[in-house]
């Protein structure tokens, strides 16, 4: 590599924090330059712990982070609350911004972040990994081929985890001043993103959450179920919570054929994933038996999904530094659709499990 | 075998059964009698076709084969407007009846056929074979282990096809004076069948049908979603259709554990069935992976699953022959459940998508 890396700043040193300081390291066009948290001893503690070379910044704060002038780009890892205020501030500061989700409280928040972006000419992207796994390319190959898979129909998406009384009673994710969408933001976020990417981001017209969420004495939102509509006749429903065994699911199923796969946001190895294809698939008449029989696919990666997502990232953020280029609109685009479904979600349990209108 | 097996009539010549009539060849205590249709010849050449022995009798009525006093139990595959009439009929003449799915247009209708089985004495079954495969066995262990599988929290079920236009256009489950429950009597049965017996038979407390079910211009339903809410919280959704690739899941989320499967209705091979356990699966924090990930477990069978079926309703035919037992209760317990969730579904439709409560 001839060209400099994009520096990376972390702010915060949030439990996820290390995969991503990883994934830095890992990606061949990214490093560890600084991170700053609100103790500086803290900041150090985790420098240390986490690979960064000798040379890196430690920061008591996130400002000097922001306000050192070699950070190309940061990571945010901070609680939803804090997104739109961190984030906005590192575009003013003219910093590309990978941002941890959900991406904003709701869409309007969002807009000030992608705002911020645009004006100052910097990259936006989300920090969903499972996008940039090279299986996810060949999923939508599948997905697209309308001699395998004909015309999208339906779709499921599940993420579950079993939180411990611990998370449940002090995780962030559980308190309305951090990350005040709760399961929805957490684990939901990931079920929207998977129904909107095998609907090729074609939003539905309505989305109506499923009476029986589960919310805490605050009001957050521990455990929830929606479906989605679409104008052509498309259904989803998606189920996410923080009360059952790890689960992560997605089956989409079109007029000619049908996708699984059950590790979605994390594959069960770092080196390669499956998923399953079925086309035309019937049942014999008299003896038991499906022909054809679903196939598996399994995917090499090179790097982690999360080092391809920094990967993908810092080649964007370099092609702007270097050769002038635009940032790419994709991302941001993906992001608000995502949080636009979020809030609608939200919107209907707060409305009684009215439809919702999804206005783009 | 030194007791006598039990001796079918059939009831019309469906295609489904030709594979009752394999089914019923394979079971070591059963087999194949009688067979009526309203065209003797249609009846003849079915037998001949499908192995009744020599000795067989074709009758050119479906009241010839109830009125043969050697007939131990009749298989009802006619549509599903007729089995009221049929089912009670065979009752009163003393036969066993082993029916197909769905068991009525509605609930009520079921009554009249429960009823006249009790008051006769005869075993009364439905024909869903999934239910007698062994694997079925080995999964409910894995659901009511609760070291292995903690508390039930959710459950998604799919079952599509994709019919030809031949079949949406002529079939008899599209027409409303035949099969009128549509795609919901015939897939969505399976469906709600596999989350009643995932939930271990506790009905649900409200059932809502989701928007955006598909109806031809008699009414019929072609595809439809529904969601299913218990008392305690747990939730199901269910997704059936005619449009779509053959698809046949069953998800079950516990506290501790998930099950998987994709092949619940028909096993895609006929000797052996799998499915997916996991059990308190976590995601590892730096490296991607799962720990532990989820096991397959393979269960062979002796028979096919239908075959599974007949023999197990033989026995409890013959018990009741030779010695003088009560018919099995658990049956038709199980049908009134599934067909008291369909016939919700179908009100909950008809009411604007609005919960409707389950009244055992």
């Amino acid at each position: 590599m001839a060209e400099t890396p994009i520096r990376f700043g972390i702010l915060g040193c949030a439990d996820i924090a290390r995969k991503l300081s990883r994934a830095i390291t890992l990606a061949p066009n990214a490093t560890l330059y600084a991170v700053g948290s609100r103790s500086i001893d803290k900041a150090a503690k985790f420098a240390a712990a986490n690979g960064f070379p000798p040379s890196a910044k430690v920061y008591g704060s996130y400002d000097a982070v922001l306000d050192d002038p070699d950070v190309d780009a940061v990571y945010v890892p901070l609680p939803t609350s804090l997104h739109v205020k961190w984030a906005v501030l590192a575009a003013e500061k003219k910093k590309h911004v990978l941002l941890e989700k959900p991406v904003a409280l709701n869409v309007t928040e969002f807009d000030r972040i992608v705002e911020a972006c645009e004006s100052n000419g910097v990259q936006f992207m989300d920090a969903t990994m499972w996008m940039h796994h090279p299986r996810t390319v060949k999923m939508r190959e599948f997905l697209s081929d309308s001699s395998l898979f004909g015309q999208l129909k339906s779709i499921q998406s599940c993420f579950t985890f079993a939180a411990g009384s611990d998370f449940l009673q002090n995780d962030i994710r559980v308190k309305p001043d951090l990350d005040a969408l709760g399961a929805l933001g957490d684990v939901g976020w990931y079920c929207i993103r998977s129904i909107l990417w095998a609907a090729d981001f074609e939003l539905p017209k309505t989305v109506t959450a499923l009476r029986g969420p589960v919310l805490n004495a605050a009001g957050v939102i521990l455990s929830c179920s929606a479906s989605l509509n679409w104008e052509d006749g498309k259904v989803a429903t998606f189920h996410c919570s923080f009360f059952s065994n790890l689960t992560m699911d997605v089956t989409a199923v079109g007029t000619k054929g049908t996708l699984h796969l059950r590790d979605f946001v994390i594959p069960f190895e770092e080196e390669k994933a499956s998923f399953s294809a079925g086309t035309e698939s019937w049942f014999t008449e008299l003896v038991t038996g499906w022909v054809p029989k679903p196939s598996e696919h399994t995917v090499m990666t090179d790097l982690p999904q999360e080092a391809c997502m920094v990967r993908e990232f810092s080649r964007l953020a370099g092609g702007i530094k270097r050769n002038g280029l635009k940032p790419e609109k994709k991302w941001p685009t993906l992001s608000r659709k995502t949080q636009l479904i979020l809030d609608a979600v939200k919107a209907s349990i707060d409305k009684g499990f009215e439809p919702v209108e999804v206005v783009s």
